[in-house]
Formats: C-alpha cells, structure tokens, sequence
C-alpha cells in the first residue's frame, strides 16, 4: 500500500467516524453508533469506498485494546465490592439469561451449529456501561440506588463476558466445541486475572520511577503502550483474546486498583492522572478506527433482505436480549418500577457486543447474514434505551425517588 | 501479520527505543542517536530480530509527518523576521556551501552518479534546531547574541532543506536530473506554502469552532491528526514529499503564526495549548518508530569494511559536513569566536539529515554503502557538536558574553 494512498484512507476514516459521531451525539444516541455507520457507509454495503486493509485492521485492533486498557482504567474495584450481593445477582443473571435464551434461540429454533449459536448466546451477554453512565448522569441519577447497583452489575458483566469471550475465542481458534479446552483456558485465564493486574502494577511502579528519573521527554506514551501491547501478547500467549491483557493492564493502572497484598503500593494519583492524561489523546485517536473497521466488515448488500429469516432472526434475537436482560434485573429483588429502572439500563450491548460479533465474524464462524443481524440488534439495544430511560424516569421518577 | 506478533513487534521498537534513548540522554547525547542505535541493534545489522514490515514502515512516515508537524508548530515567524540579515547570510550560506561542497566531492572527487551527489549534498543541508537549542539551554546561552542568529538560521535553513527534498524527490521518481521538472516542483511548493498554512488555518479556526460546540469527547486527537494526514497527502498530491505537509499544517497552528492578511484570524491560546497538550503524547509515540526504522533499514553487515572507500568517503563527507557550516557562519560577520560559536551550533543534522539519507535510500538512489556512510556522517554530527560546544564555552565562554 502507498503512503499517500494509507494516509488518506486513514484520514477518510478519521473525519466520516468523527463527522457521525457528532451527529450522533447531537440525535441523543451513542457516539459509537455513528462511528458505526461511518463504516458501513465507507464500506461494501453503501459506497464502497474503502476495504477493510490488513493495515487498518492492524489499527483497529490496537484501538480496541486500548479501548479495553481504558475500560480496565475506569473499572472500581472497591465500588464492585460495595455494590455487593444485589450486584452481584443482577450481573450474574443478566449475563446467564440473555446468554442461556440466545443460544437455545438459535440452536433449537434455528437449528444452527452450537458455535454459531454460543457465539449468538456471548454477544448478548455483556453490558455496555459506558452508555448507561451516560445517560444515568444526564439524567441526574447516577448516584441513586438503582444506580449503583446496575454500574456494580456492569462491571461484574465485563469481566465475565471478557472471559466467556476468551472461551469462545479457544472455541473459534478450534473450530470447535471442547469442554477441555475450556476448561484450560478458564484455568489459564483465571491466573491470568490474578497475575496480571499484579504482574502490570508492579511494572507501573517501575514506570512511574522511570519516569522520575527520566531525563528526557515522551516517556509514559510509549511505555504505557508498550504495556499494553505487552499484555495483549501475553494474552494471546496464554490462549486468551489479545483484549483481555489491554483489560488487565488497564485495571493495573486504574486510580482505584487495590491489591490483596495489602496498601504498600500506594497508587501516586499525579503519576496515575498524567497516564490519564497523556494515554486519552492516544485511545481516543484509535478506539474509532475499531468501530469503522466494524461497519466496513459489514456487507449489507449480500444479506437476502426479502427471506422472512433476518428479520424473524433479527427480532427474536433482539426479544431475548431484552427479555434475558430485564429478567436479570428481577434477581435484585426490588419493586417493580426499581427492576424495570435497572432492566432497562442493563439493555445497551455497544462496544463488548461488537466485539464479540467481530471475533466470531473474523473467524469465520458468524455468516455475513448473523453477523449483520447481530449488528443490527447491538445497534438497537444501544439506540433505544437512552429514550426508553429518559421516558421512564419523566414519567416514574418521582416515584422512585421517594422509593430510596 | 498476525495480529500479536504486530504487537509483539511494536512493543519492541517502542522499548528498545525507550531504552536507547534515555541511556544516549544520560550520556549526555541527543535521544534521536539512541533511537537510531535501537534500530541498528534490533535490525539486520546486529541481531537481526526484526524487519523495515510494511506495517511498520506505514506507522513510521506517520512518525515523520508528526515531527514534522510538530517542527512547524515550534516554527516562530516572527522571530525569523527579527532575527533578520545575518541569520539569513548564515542560514544562505550554511546551507548553499554543504550542499555544493558535498555534490562536488561527490561527483568529481569519488565519480559518483548526479543523483546520489546531489542526495549526500541534500543530506549535509539542514541544521537540527532542536538539539542545538537543548545544548544552548543547558548552557544557559539560550538568549544571548549568536543564539539568536543560530536559531533564525536554522529555522530558514529547515524550510530551505525542506524545498530541497521537495525537488531531490521529483527527481528520485523520475530517476533522473530534471531541471524542468525541478521549476515546476518549486513553484507547486511556493504555492503550498503560501497557500497550504493559509488553509491550514482556516481548517484550524472552523476546528476551533467544532471544538467549542462538540458534544462528545475527543474531537482534537481524531481531527488534528486527519489535518495533517490531509496536507500529507495534498503535498503528495502536488509533487511534493508528505513531510512537507505536516510541516505546513503544524505551521499553520503554530501559537505564534500570523497570516499577512493581518490580525483578523488571532490564534486563540487556549486551543493551541490545548492542540499541542493533546498532540504531544501521538507525536512522542509515533516518532521514536521512524528513527528506528531508519536503524531497521540500515545493514552494516554488507557494507565491506576492509575496502579504504567507505573510511575515505566517510571522512571526507564529514570533514565538507563541518566545514560547509563553519565557513556559512563566517557570512555573519562576526568576531572569530562568535563565527565559532554560530559554526559549531549549526553543525548538528539530527532529524532532517536522517530523513534526507532514508528518502535516498527507500527510492533505491543511495546504495547500502553510501546511506551507511551518510548515516554514520549525520550520527557524528549530531553526537561531537554538545560535547565541542560545552568544551568552548567553558573555555571562552566569558569572552563572549564580553563581546555580547
């Protein structure tokens, strides 16, 4: 590929994810949703304009570990341990439910191939916190009851869908269901999440001293990548998706890390603020050139849009994870109008549903049809219920703040 | 490439150049040499672990367009103007005498091609600003009579340099000497330059705007970067390399870049601060990448040693490097010690040389012998000047704050 011809493919990519993500933003709905379609416009299934490129591809997937280093360097791990055993419920059966109705959906009423259809099972499963944070904030809510239970639940939901997602990944690599293997990958990864995050503190120590004595600028931009990429490599080496170890190094990083070790590693909040600060521009130039190589993966064109099974697929896959996840927040044990409050903002999939529905695509296992139809049901889930919540506090809200 | 050796590979670079970088700072040398020397380690040369892959020659010219960037956005204009005559006679001369001297010993002295000669020539023109400011700082000389001249000089001599890779590369694609095409070249480049950071800043001020009404995160990284990937490839477009383009959108941006149009378009602080706070981590990522990849590409090991010609080549190349300096700063018209003084601060070539010598080289001009030798040249340069220039000062320092 020429360098001029790169360059602008990568600007093209750049402008149209951030020119609907703007406008995406300014509809009300997720960023990620127009970065989304910035993809399928540029790609096949509208104006073709751009293939996905091994180079971009390489690109994408240093944005979506990023992405995960991010997601690590948000998660709190003393909020989880607070938000306790409701918590705990919720994300439990909210990630069992939609997961358990998904594949059933698609094995027995579908009749597809069990990989097929635990990959279907997996995408529902995750929760996207970012969305409901959002809205939960715009709507002055965040630190409510109902709240605070459904961020503890999302986080929960993370971890186990990253690890479902490292099960599947063995599944992907296999072609194939082996219990055994499974259970290999969940022993590795299992140590893999106690290693890590200690293994990247320590090294973050060691970082943070460096960078005391460096004598020269640029240091935490390169290092803290370097970190990144180094536990992703880890990952893959253990048999875990490249994402895992972005996750692992993330959490390492984050302000709220505690070890069980006890506090001797205090965490320097400067040091932790300027790896914030210098890594944000950094994650936030790659994370969209993830969700575009989504979109332009995507081939619309080739879906039969006249057979009834898209759309029957499409709108019984969207049901169950509505369902799986409204039924999640009835294990909370609340009343009515807190379960419906924490069903609704556990629906949005965004960003761990797309990749999910990515890996399975990218390994050939989802068609371009399922694949598509999954899209379309992780863009509906994300869509709608920032609407759905804004319209239900407006009318209920009242009633759930006197409830606690 | 499979995804985790991409990153296995990346890490790499990004460590070893990390290392390198700090131990040439603390021994007191410029971290562009330790970048160079982490290249030659890693690459054919010594350990042979890693090749100049596609991928990484992709996000190295990204590396260079950044510096490039980041070079016109330290470019101050003003401080041009006032530096005034004598630096121009020094910038003139400094860049017309190492030009000349190298394409003549080159042609007539070692009968070498047009083209490699006028490449060497090329490769021994522009001054790295940036480490005869680091040297001048540290001596606390930053402000006195001949850092000023120096630093005037080495800013005309880069946008001199940077129009003479402009028409040395018209001719690296042609293959040949065009003095035709050569016309054509420099007047598509003048009108770049007047009219690209015009653009450029228009572009800039409507970014401005955006920034201010954005409604998600993020907006500077993805849009900045697409700016300069945009005038990479308009310059491309128009003949000229890519670099050129970074250079003119970091013009354009420059804090201190004022438009003859007059005061209309004032450079608003905040967002500069903000553009260069949220730029500077991509650029001290994406950089160290290029430098060692110029070490990447460089094989010692097939360059015959025993032969006089590359001593003898090296030797000379240097010995016209510091003289066609030397002899540049006596057009100032200075006493001698401060001729000496402005001589030994232009001597360093760092970036630019390099960037010259790798232009030569990826275009299959410069043979591996002769890009070793010039490589070999610029280290020289760039590693003697801190050290000669400390030795003087401590010696006739007090003289020359006498004079001034």
């Amino acid at each position: 590929m020429e360098v001029h011809t790169f360059f602008l493919h990568l600007m093209v990519i750049l402008i149209a994810a951030r020119c609907c993500a703007e406008l995406a933003a300014w509809l009300q709905t997720p960023p990620v949703v127009g970065e989304l379609c910035a993809g399928i416009v540029l790609g096949p299934s509208v104006l073709a304009w751009l293939q996905p490129e091994p180079v971009l591809r390489l690109l994408a997937e240093i944005g979506i570990i990023l992405l995960l280093f991010e997601a690590g360097l948000d998660t709190d791990i003393r909020q989880l341990a607070r938000a306790g055993v409701k918590s705990a419920l919720v994300a439990g059966a909210g990630f069992a439910l939609p997961f358990a109705l998904g594949w059933g959906l698609c094995e027995l009423v579908f009749g597809l191939p069990r990989l097929v259809s635990l990959f279907v099972g997996g995408t529902l499963t995750a929760t996207s916190i970012g969305i409901t944070i959002r809205v939960l904030t715009d709507l002055k809510r965040r630190h409510q009851r109902e709240a605070q239970i459904v961020l503890g639940a999302a986080v929960i939901d993370d971890i186990l869908g990253v690890v479902l997602l490292a099960v599947l990944y063995e599944f992907s690599i296999a072609g194939a269901v082996q219990w055994s293997n499974a259970g290999r990958v969940l022993v590795f990864v299992g140590i893999f999440f106690v290693l890590a995050p200690v293994m990247a503190k320590l090294l973050a120590l060691l970082v943070r001293h460096l960078h005391a004595a460096s004598r020269t600028k640029g240091l935490i931009p390169t290092v803290i990548v370097s970190l990144v990429l180094f536990f992703a490599w880890l990952a893959h080496e253990v048999g875990a998706p490249e994402m895992l170890g972005g996750f692992a190094a993330g959490l390492a990083l984050s302000r709220r890390f505690f070890l069980p070790l006890g506090v001797a590693f205090h965490t320097d909040s400067d040091f932790a603020e300027r790896v914030e600060q210098d890594m944000q521009p950094i994650v936030q130039l790659f994370t969209p050139i993830f969700f575009v190589m989504v979109g332009l993966s995507l081939d619309l064109t080739t879906v039969d849009w006249d057979s009834p099974f898209i759309w029957m697929f499409s709108a019984l896959v969207f049901a169950v994870a509505l369902a799986g996840k409204m039924a999640g927040a009835a294990f909370a044990g609340e009343r009515p109008l807190t379960t419906l409050a924490i069903g609704l903002a556990m629906v949005p999939r965004g960003e761990v549903g797309l990749i999910f529905a990515q890996l399975g695509r990218s390994s050939g296992i989802l068609s371009n049809e399922i694949h598509a139809a999954l899209v379309i049901v992780i863009a509906l889930t994300t869509l709608l219920p920032p609407f759905l919540m804004k319209a239900f506090y407006a009318r209920f809200g009242h009633r759930l703040s006197r409830g606690g």
